[in-house]
């Protein structure tokens, strides 16, 4: 699989279930404590078969990992193409960011918990992942600040890491199903970082004549 | 050390020295790989010696857990006494937690990386000590809406729980004695919080005479 071998539908469906598995399976009892063995049982194969697709766990972590980036490559694509001011695609990112998390919780636990115990030739992968990821978003919050929608004074990069600490912390609190949809927790979350709790309050405090 | 056996200053500074090296050890090479032999000989002290003051591993899993909370109640204390409006005690707040967090990046990783090896009942006492620190946080930011600081249609959990991803996932990024300040980034996470990005830049845009 990390060659991607078989690019045969059924045989990509089966890979999906492996990753799906491998991912509930570290992030219930950790990769440190899970075996090959456990996730071939989940998916039904026998454990040399399983073989057939990984080279190894660690292979499948680094899987499961690299592919919370490959689906996160659609965010950025999304928010390129909307026609708006920089805080308006700004505002696009968060709310497509969260419901991107809040649909991947499980792996994105794994990614934070376990990423360390990948070797560091893959960590170093992940991270330049990463990078393309985070720099997207420096640019972005770059391109306000050309156009004096954020202090250009503001350091885009304490700035990324605020934004992305409160969307992937996500991982650590929400309940999918409950009574706030990604949707409305993304709206949420943009409105707080464009206007503050002080301005998101400001109609209400203005005068009503 | 479960009972903190021992109220001696010299006790109470090699249990300090304990607790530091089991989080060091914790956090370099995880809970699960981690050996009670590898924290007695970070502190020079004989396995059996060691047994002295602790009763298992998890056990110093737990001290380390729990003294993050106990050293995060003088937060609550500090903001408390401030004679502020709520969403000045807010912005204190956010200051405070940064710089506790910032002088205890080590514990912090373990605290969410290594919980859940605890047992059940462990972790239910841990989580007991992290509601009463949310239930602070939502309290604050109730009141900042009974004192129309903040709109009252905002979730103060959700609210919540935006902050405290910002906040606890410095431990994934900060780098102590680099180019920003505890203090600093404090000041600019309270800052967006309270006035948004737009609301920073808004002075800037003003028209001058």
């Amino acid at each position: 699989m990390g060659q991607l071998a078989d690019a045969r539908p059924a045989a990509r469906k089966r890979e999906r279930e492996i990753l799906d598995a491998a991912a509930e399976i570290f992030e219930r009892h950790g990769y440190a404590n899970s075996s090959v063995q456990q996730i071939a049982d989940a998916v039904g194969l026998l454990k040399g078969s399983l073989y057939y697709y990984i080279e190894s766990k660690e292979d499948l972590l680094f899987r499961v990992l690299a592919d919370v980036h490959d689906g996160a490559r659609g965010i950025i694509e999304q928010v390129t193409k909307l026609d708006a001011p920089p805080i308006g695609r700004l505002r696009q990112y968060v709310r497509c960011h969260i419901e991107y998390n809040a649909s991947r919780l499980t792996q994105i636990a794994v990614y934070h918990h376990d990423g360390k115990m990948l070797s560091e030739d893959r960590q170093a992968a992940i991270h330049q992942q990463r990078k393309v990821y985070e720099s997207f978003l420096i640019a972005l919050i770059q391109e306000a600040q050309a156009n004096r929608e954020i202090d250009p004074a503001l350091s885009p990069r304490l700035l990324t890491n605020g934004i992305l600490g409160a969307i992937n912390w996500i991982y650590t609190w929400y309940k999918p199903g409950g009574t706030v949809s990604p949707a409305q927790l993304g709206e949420v979350y943009g409105s707080v970082l464009a206007e503050g709790v002080l301005g998101i309050a400001a109609p209400d405090q203005a005068p009503t004549i």
